[in-house]
Order: C-alpha cells, then structure tokens, then sequence
C-alpha cells in the first residue's frame, strides 16, 4: 500500500525480539490523520532513515536509548514536509528534518525540528546521511576522538556502510592511508574503486587477520568500530602505540542473546590499552556533539558542494517494506545507508 | 650478606618466570666493583624500589617495556649515592635517582640521574615513592585522564599500594567521594582510618558487587585500574556516563600463563564503553608523561611539605631478600609501596 491522504500507516513494535528481530515483532496499523492544535505542524513522511541503533530500541535492556514501548510507533529520523501548520516558524510545503518513526504522518511542536533549505533541497534525503546523523557521527568519531594524522593510518569496519564510507573519505581527505573491512567482494571493490579507499578487505575470509597485517605495513593508528565481533580479534593486534578506537556501534553484538563463549578476551585487550597506551572511547553523537551540529554542518555542505563524498544510497521504496530491510540490515544485507522512500515527492514536485 | 666496600653483588634474571616467579628465576652473582672512566660516577646502592611493572620485563611477550635478557641484572629504580666521580655536575656524597637495578653498584655517565637536594633529602626512600616515579604515575594518571571533579565518586583498586594510596589521598584533596578496594580487613581498615578514604573494600569477599554498589550511591565517574582481574566485574556496570578509566596496571593478570576461560566478557565491555560514552586510556608514565615530571613534582612536593599525604612504605632490608620480597608483592602479600634498603646510609652520615 502507499501513502494516503486520509490515513496514517504506523508501524509499532508488537513484541521484543530475542536475538535477530523478526517481521512478528512489528505491526502495521491504520488510522486517522491526526489534526494538529495550535503550535503544531502536521508533517508527512517522505524519507525514513533505518539505522543499526534502532535494535537497542526494541529491546528493554539497558541501553545507550531509551527502549520504545510496546504498541508504540518505531522511532527514527525522516526528512518530511509540512502539509498543515499552526506554527509561526512552519508554512505548507516546507521541508525538515523531524522525528516521525516509522510512520506516513506525525505532528510536532517544532522541537527538534531542521528546516532544510539551500542546495540540500536538491537531494533532500542527504540530510539523512551525509549531512546529518550519519555524516554527523561518522566526523565527530573520527576528528574528534580518532584524530587522524596526514600519513597515518585508519582502519573502518563496515566500509560500504552509512557511517564507514564517510569515515575512510574523510580520512582521505586528511592524507591518511585508509584501510576498510566489509562483507564480500563487491563492496570491497567499491571501496577501492569508489570510494577511493587505499584497500578493502573482505572479513568473510579467514585471511583477514594475515590480510590486514600486509595492507597495514606500518600497523594501525586509528580503528573505528563500527561492528564489534570477530573483526576486532584481527585489528587489536596491529594496533600502534598511542592508537585511538573510537567506539561508535557494535552491529555485529547487537542480536546477542547470551554471553559469548571462552576464552575471555578482556584481559588481553586490557593488557594491550596499557601496553599500547591506546585510547578507546565511547560516543553518542547527538548526546556528545550536539552543540556542534552548526559546525558540522557548515563544514560538510562545503565538502559536499565542492563533491568530495561518494555517498552511496540503499533505496527501498514503502514503508510496508521497512521490517524487513531493517532485519536485512542487521545480518549486513545492505549495500550503503539504508533509506525507506515512504511516498516519492521532490521538492516543488508536490 | 651485607654490602661491601670490594665486591659487586647483582641479581641477574636467570630464567624466564612461566607464571609466577619462583626464586629459581634469579641468581645472584658476585663481581669486582667496577672502575669509573672519564665522564662516569659509580654510584652506592641505598634504596632498591621493587614494582608489579618489572615482572613484564622478566618475559620475553611483547611488552611496554623491553624485556630483560638472560643473565643480565634486573632492572630498577633506586636510591644510590656518589661513591667515585669522574663527572664535573657530580661529587663523591651527592645522592641520586637512578637506574642500578638489583645490584650494589653501579657506573653512569649521567644519563636519568636526578640528583636529589633540600627537604628530600630528610627522608630518600620517598624520591622513589611519593616523590618519584609512583608518585608520578598517580598524578597523572588520575588527573590527567581521570580529570576528577569535586563531588564526584573515585574508586581505586589496590587501594593501599603505592600508586592507590596516592590516588586515592589526591582525590580526597581535590573534593571526591573516594571508595578503595584492597586485599583483607587489615588494609581496608588502614585505608578508611589513616589515608582518609571514605570506604574500603575487601575484594576477598564474595559480596564487593553488592558493597561496591552500596558505597557508590551515585555510581563512578572514575575508576583507577590498577588490577585487572575480577575487580573490574563490580566496578564496570556502576560506571556512569562519560566515566574514565585511567588503566595504569594490570598486576592481577602479570602471571597468567594462558587465554582466560570464558565467558567472554569483552563485548559485554565494549558494549558498557559505548552505550556509557566511557574513556579507557591507558598510560605509561615515563613514555606519556615524561615532560612533565618538574611540573608534578613541584606540586608533590608541596603537598608533601603541607603534609598532606600519608605514604606507607614496606621495607626490607638485604638485596638477598630482594627475589623473594618481589615475590610476594605480586602475590599482594606487601602493604605499601615496596623498597629494598640495600644498605643504611642516611645523608650525612656516611
């Protein structure tokens, strides 16, 4: 079904997976729009953004989120427009960056709310990867606590992904010497050849750790983790002294449903942060960098005018098909960030 | 034996430890004293420090430090006077810092030496505790990457040791909530009573989760790693958002001989790290901090001078006791900062 005038399609979480989510954890139900009162917006969802943190959403273990209630609406961030305001700030028409979830209309105060204009209305769903959270974390991650030096080297998990793929670019950009890992040969060739990545390895290999010594000659300075699980066991070696692991998702931990079993990996890792006198840190873009988004944002509108970034988009059209892209996403089946068109509008198109 | 005034003896590592050591690691040797050349001293063992870190360097596993080779002295810091000099910025009775190692004598060409003058001088021993490297490795250690604020909640591991007693006693100065964990009721009650901490836990207990978290009503905000080993699976779900973790030892772990078994417990700690945004950085004082020791022991020393510190020291007398003493402090049997009076001397009296 696609988006209609009358209804709202909202997608709720039904029940908490256990380990990897499955299309029974989500329900779609219908209602009536709803009317905005005085001070509200009405908004209509054109882009909806699936990101690996909505996992921890769905789960009510203590998390870096808070969990999304039972028969409520899935989170996320949309780009929309505003079919009806009682807002001073808002007109019919406008374009913004809001919070609607996984549904076709949402109302809002104007709180959180991103009016875009300028030339990122040409490619409005931008302003849910490259300049917005995605290209957001992938920057303050990296300049900010991975610190990249001009000859140096970067090594990103998930490369082709929403976050990696700006990382290694940025990382370019700042004269390092990039080395990406992601999952199959296609997207290792598309970080080389499109990326511009010096190497990208394939962790679906059992060379991987052999692999990534000979592409890392002079071992690893920066890591950013992306992804967690068996990838990290190849990298903490290489690490060099003084190295920086900007710890910004773990995907590959995200389903876990039980302890992992022996050996116990922590001592070693310990042993190398003082060994290495490494820096691993922890971040959560919005909550840490929030007073930098301006900055951010200037400094990537320039970059992406002057056409710095390759940034790949993963287009599934339907919001009935969000459920299944996003379990998708989770085991790696995304090529890119991971976008759900909910109705097909451009700017000045409506 | 004591020291002589014709004969060097030297404990030299005899074999490489598998696990702990055992007294059959060292032999001591006996030699002709060395003869300065031009440009050298030849320095008097007084004070021998013994640390958890020299344990690394008696294997041959990649190390923070190099490691020891086969029949060559251990290394240490040490206390020594100026027996004979051939340097023109040393006479025969200055006392110094230095590098003898496990021996009576021992030349230098000035290298690393600091030579020790005004109030220092009252009391040696204290240029390789308060005011030397352990001193050294605390303030930095939990200033620099720790950055505790006052009101916040501390916790240091081997709390009566000589780098967790400072530690510990420096955040109390700078206003914190400050909770130790030590081995047995004799030192967590020194701890709370002489060194001002405002708990004290004994890990030997089965119940330091449930005491830690009773002590910790506000969670921590910094946790000094001195440890390793079980310590960490109490403090790490207490930690608070944006919490560091100063990793400074890991004496726990130094005698392992194999991968712990499992559970493996890194993704639970790497999951902690980001959803709790924490900073792990580890830190090797000499190599980190290096320029930075006049500036430390200016302030030290006056700290030092308002007595502010308590500093306990366990001394034992005899370089012969030297391998069973570092034995022993391995295994937490000491109680203070471990020192060695190779021989008797005070200033002055010689």
């Amino acid at each position: 079904m696609s988006q209609q005038k009358d209804t709202n399609r909202r997608v709720v979480l039904a029940s908490r997976p256990h380990g990897a989510p499955v299309e029974a954890n989500f329900r779609t139900e219908h209602q009536h729009i709803p009317q905005p009162a005085e001070g509200e917006v009405l908004l209509r969802t054109i882009w909806l953004s699936l990101d690996p943190y909505m996992r921890g959403r769905m789960s009510d273990a203590p998390s870096y989120v808070p969990p999304i209630g039972i028969n409520e609406v899935m989170g996320a961030g949309t780009v929309a427009i505003v079919e009806q305001s009682n807002h001073s700030d808002y007109a019919p028409g406008d374009w913004v960056v809001s919070q609607n979830g996984w549904q076709d209309y949402a109302l809002s105060r104007g709180n959180g709310l991103f009016k875009l204009t300028g030339p990122v209305l040409k490619h409005p769903s931008w302003a849910l990867g490259m300049l917005g959270m995605t290209g957001f974390t992938a920057c303050m991650g990296l300049l900010d606590i991975g610190q990249p030096q001009a000859g140096e080297t970067v090594v990103v998990a998930a490369a082709t992904g929403a976050v990696g793929s700006i990382v290694g670019q940025i990382a370019k950009l700042k004269g390092c010497h990039v080395v990406g890992i992601a999952g199959g040969a296609e997207k290792c060739r598309y970080a080389e050849e499109v990326l511009g990545f010096d190497a990208c390895l394939d962790h679906q290999n059992d060379d991987l750790a052999e692999k990534l010594k000979r592409y890392c000659p002079d071992g690893i300075d920066v890591y950013f983790e992306n992804v967690g699980g068996k990838v990290f066991n190849a990298v903490l070696p290489l690490m060099n002294s003084k190295g920086r692991i900007p710890l910004c998702g773990l995907v590959a931990d995200y389903n876990a449903t039980e302890a992992a079993p022996g050996p116990d990996r922590l001592p070693q890792f310990q042993d190398t942060i003082l060994r290495k006198r490494l820096r691993v840190q922890g971040f959560i873009v919005t909550q840490d960098y929030g007073h930098r988004f301006e900055e951010f944002f200037r400094q990537m509108s320039q970059w992406v005018a002057e056409d710095r970034f390759v940034f790949r988009e993963d287009v599934i059209d339907g919001l009935d098909n969000a459920p299944e892209t996003f379990i998708g996403m989770l085991e790696g089946r995304n090529f890119g960030k991971v976008l759900v068109r909910v109705a097909a509008d451009k700017p000045g198109g409506k």
